[in-house]
């Protein structure tokens, strides 16, 4: 039975965090698993969004069964937008609440009427080809999120997505460990589990624990409670809404992202508000400020998120007063420290009292702790395992926590993106490598900008650029104008005149010696190059991009 | 007595994180605490280091009766070979290793000559003008480190410098709990605290509990043992040789600056090194991996340091090899987090044991964590307080902690970089503000790089820039060469000859409808700037730099 075969084709979130996408093969039939973007990192200059390299799939469109989706964050969701085309639509299927996160996006993006978006509950089973899906409850830090079970003809594949186990969540709903214990029973073939907090001793404590943090701060508030959080926090929202009630307090929401979503889940029965307690951001000042919260996005210190601009001085309806009081209910994702600080600093600076993760119990992690990493490998006790959601070294410490289970060395497989692996009858193999990388949303382009134009932004970034343009007359070759000299992020032009005369005068000593070159423009222009870098490294200890224009006439 | 004031005015290290410099004035005595620089952040495009502004010291240079150092670390002293000369050279005063330290600073910028450094050891007094300063031994994260005690007629003003109290400190040199007993029998006016680690509650550990788990891992390893950690860091890297003994393993350094603070700590009596440990790093090869240990620089995963490169296999002498046990001995730094996690992936890649802080207790802090601050401020019990080093949410946060010690709210003083501090018979006043901000070293030169420069780099850095290039008839107002357009950092030229093609139409139809501006060619130079920009915004949704040149013939 040679071609009783599964194949796993990670194309996003395997040695990365973000951007995650899965690929699983049976046969002829391709089922893939989320559609995630990356957020660009500081070495990606000027990218909006990452999104993978799906060229893996561009000639195999006609097998693809569906895209199962575990959640609507966007590192799960966020690539559908630019994928959906690229794949000829092929049908989606989500929970309830994360199929309206979808058709939010595609909404925006025009797609919606060519997209198949199917709701799916737990209790259901899609059939894709020769495959079935079925999904388990987990928890995470958005309702409605999922783990996905594939049965194939070779045995039972199970991805967690994103989890952790909860068992008092604010929505009454824990993860399914009567499924996943049945699941296990029945034999699992192979485990793809998140790594995200493996890094973490212990576990992750309930969402519940926030409750008694935000209790204290809302009985010691002298006048408004401002509350950041993620906006697909629903529960989080529910704990600020039932503290509110509580404490006689209304709630208004600032911010679009949270609008929309808060609108979405009472709409979809996901949060409970009782009647009359929002108000309209515009009528906050009709209370006093004992009988106002505010919940609102920017806990990550975005450029202009709600939360930034109060701490800027500049939204248009919450300005911080003395007596308000403000808690980030969240923590920074990696590489968005030096903007929640700043964001903190300037709420002090304006008088609130500030309240953050690390002073206060004020946010849970979505993620699962070595103890529940520990617990889903021992429920579902699968024959081979695979470490997904992470860098490599989460993916290495996640295998190595798997083997301490007892599951053997050759049954775990640490892979990353674009990896081929190949489960059988013989075993789990690594059987070769597929194209695989960033591709770069930037502005209305997908993937035109590649290496050679980020390696531009960045020079440009460090030294600036200086362009020498000249007019040469096409029969003696000699200039006729010019040369004009003009930067722009090297120097101060206007305290830098000495420094740029000589470089015109170098560039005009350049014509001198050109050994019958005359005319043969790029060889001029390499000249131009070369004096032009040398002088000014000697002169600044900079490297600006030099751009030599020559035109003839 | 209206004569009888102390100023306080910091210039640097209040409000942020980084080059930390104190003015102290009592009549017309200045005296300087510390002269450091900052690193860049992702905002200061190509800076390479950041100095305090100290145009307030201009014009009173012949007042400054010298500046004092608390520490050798770099946000202390790194910015003395710049200040120095544009001080006039007042004389330095600095501990043993201190003064090791910044005379190999100041040789490198052949300034040695010129500069006056004295060594001062705790039990000296420094007469400064009308003032006499004093040191007490504190611990931080290097030896020699102390705190600043300058006696003037109006009373005692103490400044920690970086500090934490270590009761068993490698070194054997615990901070001097008397002197600061006696300080505070005595009265102390003035305390300007460290507040870095105020968020922390607790006590920072000693550096003896990374003892147990450097034995822990060198018990444990096959192979060879590779330590990073900072060059500064004398105590770490005596416990690692320590170890080293311990197993029967010889130590060799890597990395430039770790040889020469070693090798000047050795020199100096700082390091307690036993015959025939060290080797030279060429000779690894020549022991059983289980005879070896590496110490070596690059613990925040900087780009060109020694552990990087071996991570990347590009280290000249140092290659990871199976059985290889690699341990991070320190916390990235805010910002640096990236380039550590990189460096830990990649050294996992190439199949080494990897240990770092959060999976293992292999570093601790160099700061009092909240019970030390306490301590320090219970000593001293200082009339007035002024939280320092430290963002502002720090400073605020320190503040709070004095007033729960029982210092009234009137007697601290929150204040930034810039704020004249003014304390009297009357009390602690604000009464003014002098120039402040950060000075940007870029290549060779100090101070030229400014706002409009960093604004360009960003604009450069997100979309490129694109010029349009044309010569044109002076006597007819038109193009009779180009317009040529060449764009870098924007979009692939290559892939994108119909849009530039586009835009060159677009530049000749500029010329079209001049209204009798023929020759204003400011004037036509924005209208193809609004031109260009408005049709590649609407054709690609990016806004590079648009910079067009028109020369005349």
């Amino acid at each position: 039975m040679t071609t009783e075969k599964v194949r796993l084709i990670p194309l996003g979130g395997l040695g990365e965090v973000g951007k995650n996408m899965m690929v699983v093969e049976y046969g002829d039939d391709i089922i893939i698993i989320d559609s995630g973007v990356m957020f660009p990192d500081d070495e990606m200059f000027g990218v909006d969004l990452v999104i993978p390299d799906t060229s893996y799939l561009a000639d195999k469109k006609d097998r693809i069964r569906g895209i199962l989706i575990t959640h609507g964050h966007e590192d799960h969701v966020g690539g559908l937008p630019y994928i959906l085309p690229m794949l000829d639509f092929p049908p989606v299927y989500a929970t309830r609440l994360t199929h309206g996160l979808i058709s939010v996006k595609l909404k925006e993006h025009r797609l919606l009427d060519k997209a198949v978006i199917n709701v799916v509950s737990p209790e259901d089973h899609v059939e894709l080809g020769r495959c079935t899906a079925e999904f388990f409850r987990v928890n995470h830090s958005i309702p409605d999120a999922v783990g996905i079970v594939i049965r194939t003809p070779l045995g039972v594949v199970i991805h967690t997505g994103d989890y952790k186990f909860d068992y008092t969540p604010i929505d009454g709903k824990p993860a399914d460990l009567g499924m996943l214990g049945r699941l296990g029973n029945e034999g699992v073939l192979v485990m793809m589990g998140d790594s995200t907090r493996v890094e973490s001793p212990g576990y992750t404590p309930s969402e519940r624990v926030i409750n008694d943090s935000l209790d204290k701060i809302f009985a010691n508030a002298p006048g408004r409670v401002i509350v950041a959080t993620f906006a697909s926090l629903i529960s989080r929202v529910q704990q600020v809404i039932d503290t509110a009630v509580r404490y006689d307090r209304r709630v208004a929401l600032v911010g679009r992202s949270m609008q929309n979503n808060v609108q979405m889940a009472i709409e979809l029965g996901y949060l409970d508000v009782p009647p009359s307690t929002l108000i309209r951001p515009e009528d906050i000042n009709k209370f006093d400020p004992e009988q106002i919260v505010v919940i609102c996005t920017g806990s990550q210190g975005e450029p202009t998120s709600a939360l930034t601009r109060i701490a800027n001085k500049d939204h248009r309806l919450v300005r911080i007063q003395p007596g308000d009081t403000v808690i980030l209910s969240a923590t920074p994702v990696p590489g968005n420290e030096k903007m929640v600080h700043r964001t903190i600093n300037n709420l002090f600076r304006l008088g609130a009292e500030v309240y953050y993760q690390g002073l206060s119990h004020v946010h849970v992690s979505g993620h699962g702790a070595q103890e529940e990493l520990k617990l889903m490998l021992s429920l579902l006790r699968p024959r081979y395992f695979v470490p997904i959601h992470g860098e490599y070294r989460q993916l290495i410490l996640h295998a190595k926590l798997a083997h301490s289970l007892g599951i053997p060395d050759d049954n775990i497989m640490v892979a990353e993106d674009g990896d081929i692996i190949e489960i059988s009858s013989e075993g789990i193999k690594h059987t070769g490598h597929t194209a695989t990388g960033n591709v770069y949303v930037d502005g209305l382009s997908v993937g035109d900008v590649g290496q050679i134009v980020l390696r531009d932004r960045k020079v440009l970034s460090q030294d600036g650029i200086l362009m020498a343009v000249l007019t040469v007359d096409k029969e003696t070759g000699q200039p006729i104008a010019g040369p004009d000299i003009v930067s722009r992020g090297f120097v101060y032009m206007r305290d830098a005149e000495e420094l740029l005369e000589s470089a015109r005068e170098r560039v005009l000593e350049s014509f001198v010696d050109l050994n019958g070159h005359g005319s043969d423009w790029s060889f001029v222009k390499d000249k131009i190059k070369d004096t032009l870098s040398e002088f000014l490294y000697e002169r600044t200890r900079r490297r600006p991009m030099i751009l030599p224009v020559v035109m003839e006439v």
